[in-house]
């Protein structure tokens, strides 16, 4: 963990830190180039992409695994499996800890032959790209979700939806993609590249930005964690932290709020001034989720390295989930934040651990929690509040700005509905 | 993998490479000491180890781990488990891809309570040394196995045999130990620390040791590797390269051949002549095995560096076997050279692939295979060698000198014999 003795005045400049490799990879074809690169890829052979596999297109082509330059081939698929980092050219290390491969089958391996390039297609039918000087390889999925997860329980979302069902090959190459990745789906103002983020803190003249990764709505427990951290970074000096409020965008598992919803209800948070939207971007980070804890973890920090961010704020627990099979959390609470201080490659960036914010039963707010008179406090897990929601119970005054919750309940609202219509049309259909 | 351009002449020195962390760990207790140290640890709460346990005791007390200086704390752990890798105060990397630990069950974990160190105590009931600072956290048996192995498939021998029957907690802290470690086995002169080998390439004046990593008997496949391995360093112009036959000396797997016979086997090679007594020095490793493939030939390069050695030759599918329960390789075989060619912390070693040698039917004699007249080569793995010597049946001439394959074939013989008699006494018993 790097210490947060900085000197006490900075003047902003172009780039806070070094995207990893020095240079921010993008890999969005040239306009004048695009005509001539669809053509060659007609004549391609084709690896059709689930839609996961296109966020992964997406992450890669904007730069958020800078140095990553495409689909990982053997050499970087074991660096990451092993090491959870990359060894560059010139002798340094960069932080890698998910493996971003794409998986092929038996068959379109045969069909691709001795081909040295392919064409991607999109789950609509449309080809967004080529995948060039390509390498196929064994995928062994036994010992890529092992090693990634530390565990082979059937049940981890990310593997029963996309590994599973997915080819023994893994295919890696030099990414092209001939347009940005944009989904239509009325969020893409918010999907900003990790190029577009850096310029945005310029703009607003930034001399520190905090990133928070989340999944889940935003109470006044991270909000006051959020608002107390750029108080910090005032008191150590910085005239200008900027919050970057970054919302996983990608797949996430079928009990967590969706995309929409959140947006929506982090909107909300901002328009009541919860948040200050003057020192706050809120953006969308486009990768998928694995619930892989201390390995994922790594990953959510790196991107956002490249996406211009110098501090990281990390929680208990980092993309941590209940174990599949056991009654127990799959990873240790600690050993996301203690992974992530001694990561290889994440030197550079200053992680800041979460302090645990609880519900003050006698202020009647979100508080930091205070050991001294703990049976005050009450905790609130995101299960918890997704209960509360979920039930119609309101969550106790203070623990969520009213607009926001009111977003939440909605949503939940609108799921007994469809599930009642379902059942009804069962009934119907019986 | 370096290469292998190095200055034509070299002058001996005390050390060809330095050991991990700069410094060769020993942690034996100085003989003013000694009475001193026993006194105390009859105080300490006791932790009794198995015979696995003790030969870690063994290898972390002779410094082959350097510059680990006891069993594993949690951050030590956690970074051998993520990254394969130790960071150093300094910022320098060193490889450490093995979880060094030792395991303790719930109720030795209350008797020690908050006691700062702990005696440990052999199989045979003495106290051996100590384990000062200690610091105790979680054995996460399913992810420490995951990340090590790839699978956390039934049937490792290493898991069976000495984690799943383990305690559900680890013990960290700094290791003293009163003597070396001795097994009175008739072997223990052969068990030469990393400390009396550095001694001994002095003494021969090496200017490169190439170790060679084995747990079979030496078949003239082997010996034509090492042979040829030495012409080539003298080509390179050393003027004196030495040669480590560094069998592994713990833990194998039931089906293994006993060391105690495969050191008999080495002798009769030496005697044979086909490995060169006056540049060869042969040694007992004394690491248990893991069977984990490319994560612990890591571990095995890595603790030759410790014992002085500059080159390491990899093989195919090093530390592999079968998967014990799917009909394949447990590991891709090319992953462990490619892995320890990129691994953190073993840039400094030189890493020699494997040549592949397989008995030549034409010129009856083991020879590197030479894919043009692929048909007049026979592959004879280490299992197919057993079969041979457990059935009586001689291998081809010249596959391995005949001294040493009669050391084989009575170890054979004398397992039916036990194996027979075995059964006269069930019958008996019945």
């Amino acid at each position: 963990m790097q210490s947060l003795s900085f000197p006490a005045s900075m003047t902003a400049k172009s780039s806070l830190i070094d995207p990893d490799g020095g240079e921010l990879v993008e890999l969005i074809v040239p306009e004048s180039e695009i005509e001539l690169k669809k053509k060659e890829s007609e004549a391609m052979p084709r690896v059709k992409l689930t839609k996961i596999d296109l966020e992964w297109v997406h992450v890669i082509s904007e730069g958020w695994a800078s140095p990553l330059k495409g689909f990982m081939r053997e050499d970087e698929y074991l660096q990451s499996l092993h090491f959870n980092s990359l060894r560059l050219k010139d002798g340094t290390l960069v932080n890698m800890s998910l493996p971003i491969v794409l998986a092929i089958d038996d068959g379109t391996k045969e069909q691709i032959g001795v081909s040295k390039n392919v064409a991607l297609v999109s789950p609509q039918g449309d080809i967004i790209g080529s995948l060039r000087s390509v390498e196929i390889y064994k995928h062994n999925k036994e010992e890529r979700i092992a090693r990634t997860w530390g565990t082979t329980s059937p049940g981890l979302p990310y593997v029963d939806e996309h590994i599973t069902p997915s080819g023994n090959w893994l295919i890696g190459g030099d990414l092209e993609v001939f347009q940005p990745v944009k989904y239509n789906d009325g969020l893409d103002h918010y999907r900003l590249s990790p190029k577009q983020l850096r310029k945005e803190f310029d703009n607003r003249q930034a001399d520190a930005v905090f990133a928070f990764q989340l999944r889940n709505p935003v109470h006044n427990g991270h909000a006051l964690l959020m608002n107390d951290t750029r108080k910090r970074l005032l008191e150590m000096g910085y005239k200008n932290p900027i919050l970057l409020l970054h919302p996983l965008g990608g797949f996430t598992k079928a009990d967590d709020v969706p995309l929409d919803v959140r947006m929506e209800q982090h909107s909300k948070v901002l328009e009541d001034g919860v948040l200050d939207p003057e020192t706050t971007i809120v953006s969308i980070f486009p990768s998928p989720m694995h619930y892989a804890g201390p390995t994922e973890v790594q990953w959510h920090a790196k991107a956002r390295i490249n996406a211009g961010a110098n501090f990281y704020i990390v929680g208990r627990d980092p993309a941590g989930m209940g174990h599949p099979t056991e009654k127990r959390d799959l990873y240790d609470p600690d050993h996301g934040k203690k992974v992530l201080s001694m990561a290889p490659g994440l030197e550079k960036l200053n992680i800041l651990p979460f302090r645990v914010a609880a519900y003050d039963t006698v202020e009647k707010k979100m508080a930091f929690f205070d050991p001294t008179r703990a049976k005050e406090f009450l905790f609130i897990s995101g299960t918890k509040m997704r209960t509360y929601a979920r039930t119609g119970e309101s969550p106790p005054d203070g623990f969520m700005c009213p607009s926001g919750w009111n977003v939440l309940v909605k949503y939940y609202e609108s799921l007994q509905e469809s599930d009642e219509s379902s059942k009804k049309q069962t009934v119907v259909s019986a």
